[in-house]
């Protein structure tokens, strides 16, 4: 596994298309493992989905080892992917919780067992076993990314010394997206019950624990760990919120997914429970009647972004991730990080918050 | 955490309780961890559906440390307890794929959650509510399992060294419950199939794999891990052939889980595919008509019974389950096991095949 080397050192651009390599060539090492039956089917199930994503966690994660000056990029990209395979873990679960038909412009997990089980002549419940057999895909990436993580390569007490990290980003994602389908039973939840569900869930998962793993795993303290927080909250929120507005306003052409889904699904997201906040009758009418309506349509859909337009909900998170995003700025400048993790980082703010995707 | 010592060596037959202690520490520390919202919730449903299991890992996972001279069996103590949080985990995601009602003779988390949002004004959806927090409440305590072994105390080389058994058994136990939930889809898959499912799913995960996990954890090498498997296998798929048969024949009272369920859910047990097998024409009528049907009723499951009978289909897994204990039992004889684990394995071999629960 190598990186390009510039004058400014290894070039973390190509910690993406790194990161696919290694974990192409675990698949092939699970799918090449003796007779076991059906497990090469899985391997490829999971090979195809994990296909595509931002490496974002992966990233991340090799921006908090260049920040602690960990040296020669390749030694972390183990660790990094196995963040990745550890998101393909919650991106499956999420979808069977979601019901999602589609996941980066492909079918889900449950949906292609579903369907392969419908073509069985023995069938006896396709769709559950569309949510059995994703579950324990899930299952397995989970296991699989904690394997990757431990036979990473890196010194024993270095691996120690990132654990705590990892043990705090599992549990609080669990914890997050429970949170977040907790808040889909309460309509009336409120805006810091969401801003709760950012934090855990998306938050500290995406940004500041790879970023903190990266740093333990080069050996980095905590003046390197607490700049990660103070840079990962904010902009992790400022993602968050962003993805939430995509989720409604997006376009399904570029986002590789339906814009129905959060509507159809109810999900309670700040943009939601600010446009609660702030409807005048008629608007939360429209609203209690429409979201979470699993028959929503596009017609229907258009009528909640007129509301969430009008009842300035929109101007007011716009307002929220800019000053999300001066906030992890200003952190950034204070940070003891070398000059090429800070102007990475600065764009990567930029960019995570600005995309379309 | 101790364990009482007699004349032979520290007393094993507290592993069950004081596994529970262990437990309970752990529980507590998670609920009291700050100001995380509902987290003391969740601990608490993991505690309670924690309750009550017969502790079959951690015991054989502590026989392996002391076949393998591992010295005070309290050293092992937590990483035999992470094992059996694994285990709750594994039950809690069966239990939301089986869409079983009761499990230790309480009703299990997605029913519990399911109830509790039902109780809930501003419900959306219980049932789905219970399946999502189900799947999040049994991810988390997968990864606290995994939180509790590598934090186990015991030295960084030990850990390595038990490491490959450890990601094995979570790798293999899933594949075998795919591999189970698979079966479901095709009603003639067969003997092969069905024995194929409860070698993954559970004679390597229950038996050889923590025995072994121990074996490594105290540092022994091959021969005694071989004896692991000599005697884990064999023992574990009788220990299956047993369940399948209370499955279906067991007493409620006793078993504290519908014998029902299983008829209900279809599943595809070795005792279902013998019958099939070796039904005449009317006797396969009556099990296509009624197993796998989600309405049965309990004087159907008498019918079905009855086939599972007289077809011999039973006297014949009864036959299986002798012949696999005395493999068991055999391979124990030449292990290089100390007298007391021997003893101790001899005993566990006879319990868990003529176990009523």
């Amino acid at each position: 596994m190598t990186l390009t080397t510039t004058a400014d050192g290894p070039d973390l651009d190509g910690v993406p298309a790194a990161v696919d390599v290694l974990l192409d060539g675990f698949f092939d090492r699970k799918a090449g493992r003796g007779r076991a039956p059906h497990l090469p089917h899985l391997v490829e199930l999971l090979r195809a989905f994990t296909k595509g994503g931002k490496r974002l966690r992966p990233v991340l994660c090799a921006r908090g080892w260049q920040a602690a000056g960990g040296g020669d990029p390749a030694a972390v990209l183990p660790a990094a992917a196995s963040l990745e395979l550890f998101h393909t873990f919650a991106l499956i679960h999420d979808d069977v919780m979601d019901r999602s038909d589609t996941r980066r412009g492909r079918p889900t997990v449950h949906r292609l067992l579903a369907a392969r089980a419908r073509r069985h002549p023995h069938l006896l419940d396709a769709e559950r076993f569309g949510d059995s057999g994703a579950i324990l895909v899930g299952d397995l990436a989970m296991v699989w990314s904690d394997e990757l993580f431990h036979d990473c390569g890196l010194p024993p007490e270095r691996l120690a010394a990132a654990r705590p990290f990892l043990d705090a980003m599992r549990g609080e994602v669990m914890h997050g997206q429970y949170l977040d389908v907790l808040s889909c039973t309460d309509f009336d939840s409120g805006l810091d019950a969401a801003l709760n569900v950012i934090r855990y869930k998306t938050a500290r998962y995406t940004v500041e624990r790879p970023l903190q793993l990266g740093v333990a795993l080069a050996g980095g303290g905590p003046p390197l760990l607490d700049a990660c927080s103070a840079y990962g909250l904010p902009v992790g929120e400022a993602f968050q919120l962003r993805d939430d507005v995509i989720g409604v306003f997006g376009d399904p052409a570029v986002t590789g997914k339906s814009c129905l889904d959060d509507l159809r699904e109810g999900k309670h997201t700040a943009l939601l429970a600010l446009a609660l906040e702030c409807a005048d009758a008629a608007q939360a009418r429209t609203l209690r009647a429409l979201v979470g309506d699993p028959e929503l349509d596009e017609e229907g859909a258009a009528r909640i972004r007129s509301v969430l337009l009008s009842s300035g909900a929109l101007d007011t998170v716009e307002h929220m991730i800019t000053e999300r995003r001066r906030r992890a700025l200003r952190a950034l400048e204070q940070a003891p990080f070398p000059a090429a993790t800070r102007s990475a980082l600065q764009q990567l703010a930029v960019d995570a918050t600005e995309r379309t995707s």
